[in-house]
């Protein structure tokens, strides 16, 4: 604020995302993949410090799928310490532990640390190293904490794309409302209790009628495990509908079919 | 049990996983990238409805980049009825809703569910649809719930092997027990507070040497502020150790380098 030395952060803007930061990735084909595994959850700002195969790259294009708007908006540098220069917290993607003392973050983790950050009006990163060997320790020096995907030991390799997947799906799960299991219905709704209870006397009928609930003793017992079963199914209005139909073709006293 | 008309499962062997279906893959190569992907989350039963380009295929294996163990033990069917007979809970992945009454899930529950159906004995497998158009109704109809990934609904197309991945990814999470942030120390480890009290005074009284903490008044909070820094950094012995060779060297009379 004015007359005080310290800077004061706007807060984020919404919708605001991590910058994904590539080092000296090698083949385009693998910034376009990245690219697109980026839009796929929400993430655009694309960072590319000396991409090998030079900037802009038509494989890369091609590769992202569509993901126009992140590969047009990349931003090129020579070095890592400028691409993070700007932001608040960086974290860097590693495959094999290193020797330094920094936070280590399941992806899930690391997606919540920079939310934080980023709802607090901080800007934040994920830096990526080449596809053949990784971030240099230099570079994971210049990072706040490390994050590993743990994965089978005894078959390692994630590619970039991936990787950069894996990052983005708990980035996005991380502000996701979807509900953990739901049940759409479109034409219909579930049956309410009376309609359930109309079908089960309309089934029962039929089945007294045709002497199936005998002895009368098994009778209750009977009746139970078939109401259980329709009652676990958890019937659509629609769906007693047609068991009513069905019970009514059945217990006709011809078959009626042409 | 022998007597009983009632089949009891044999609990699961231990490592049981999912079987991934593909139906009706269409390039030999995403079925070798799926595969790839698979292994990287310790899944390795992968079934194959009539895949187009036939069976076996080099590019699968090519594509696959290592993981010959899924693709050597894949096993082809001719009918996605057949590929899940044997199967007692199949979830279908779906990247839009179907006009089905069915619990939808998110990648993280389904995970959840196929490490129950699995715990308790069950076998379990997860159907992916043909890259362009997904699954059909008719194969959707054979599964007990839906799985869909949440993802960008403005950029939502994930390629066969993506999906994989995210699946595989929360299978292995649902069972995986890394820390979700830890610090590994390697040749050395967390200073004690004695070893870090020590540290301060060494630092303070070389300080007060050199005339820093002044005035009288203001030195407390000096004081905190500089043991604050170090304490939130959460110092290894190692590091009080360069640290208070630094202040050493900084506090020598003449500067000692050549």
């Amino acid at each position: 604020m004015a007359g005080t030395d310290q800077t004061k952060k706007e807060s984020a803007p919404a919708g605001a995302t991590p910058a994904i930061v590539l080092v000296a990735p090698q083949l385009g084909e693998n910034v376009g993949t990245a690219a697109r595994a980026m839009l796929n959850f929400g993430l655009t700002e694309l960072r590319l410090v000396s991409p090998r195969d030079g900037w802009p790259n038509p494989r890369a294009r091609s590769a992202a799928s569509g993901a126009d708007i992140v590969i047009d908006g990349a931003k090129l540098y020579d070095e890592s310490t400028a691409a993070v220069a700007d932001l608040d917290y960086v974290i860097a993607t590693t495959a094999r532990p290193r020797d330094m003392v920094k936070p280590i973050f399941t992806p899930e983790t690391a997606a919540t640390k920079l939310r934080e950050v980023i709802a607090g009006g901080g800007k934040a990163g994920i830096l990526f190293g080449p596809e053949r060997t990784g971030l240099t320790n230099d570079d994971v020096v210049l990072a706040d904490a490390v994050l590993m995907v743990p994965v089978n030991p005894a078959f390692a390799s994630l590619n970039l794309a991936q990787a950069v997947l894996l990052i983005g799906h708990e980035w996005f799960k991380a502000a996701d409302r979807t509900p953990a299991e739901r049940v759409e219905y479109q034409a219909t709704r579930p049956a309410t209790k009376e309609e359930l209870l109309g079908f089960f006397e309309h089934l029962e009928g039929e089945l007294d009628r045709f002497g199936f609930l005998k002895p009368p003793e098994k009778r209750p017992s009977m009746i139970r495990n078939i109401r259980n079963l329709f009652q676990r199914a958890g019937m659509t209005e629609q769906e007693v509908r047609t068991f009513r139909g069905i019970v009514a073709a059945l217990s006709r006293r011809e078959p009626k079919g042409d």
